[in-house]
């Protein structure tokens, strides 16, 4: 599989497939299709007052916040973010988040593939 | 492990271990030690004129830049990357990073555990 070098705004954005999240769009940027056997990274974009629903999965995210102003909820606690922030969220650690600002909060969002 | 919210000016910068490396810094934000069983997520900054050597290993990289302005360099071709470029580049391709800009360059580069 050859190297893939872009701009986030060749990938294409699609609706968030969760039909409880709202005003959540994502961009997949590396993916199994590209080669990447182990984790794929995407972007995702929350307009204001939208959310991911409070939720859990087996598997883990590493996030890094790119734009915008929001609250990783993990569990019971709420971080407040900005951009330059990151987290680790363990497989199973229930978490939601919200764009608490009037911008679009943008982050990546790496998973695992296994 | 516990989740990990932290804003990346929080972790220690370090010199970068290679030695054939030139003005390279990272931090390691989220890695082994929190919980990431699957891949780290580490981040870059590469001085004006600074560079990683050409180099290749067995594992892939997955790279978002998100400041300044550089060349990546995947076998005999250069990309040129700016904040919102991303790059997945395969195990075992030769690759460096440069920096063309007069500001730090700065960028995400995760890897897996394995």
């Amino acid at each position: 599989m050859p190297a893939k070098v872009a701009h986030f705004t060749q990938v294409e954005e699609q609706v968030f497939e969760d039909p409880s999240a709202r005003g959540v769009k994502v961009r997949w940027l590396i993916k199994k299709e590209d080669g990447a056997e182990n984790f794929a990274m995407r972007l995702f974009e929350i307009e204001p007052q939208g959310y991911s629903p409070h939720h859990t999965h087996d598997w883990e995210h590493e996030i890094y916040v790119l734009e915008g102003k929001g609250v990783i909820r993990i569990g019971d606690v709420e971080h407040e973010v900005e951009p330059g922030c990151f987290a680790f969220i363990p497989p199973r650690e229930p978490h939601s988040i919200i764009n608490t600002g009037d911008k679009p909060l943008k982050f990546l969002c790496l998973i695992p593939y296994k």
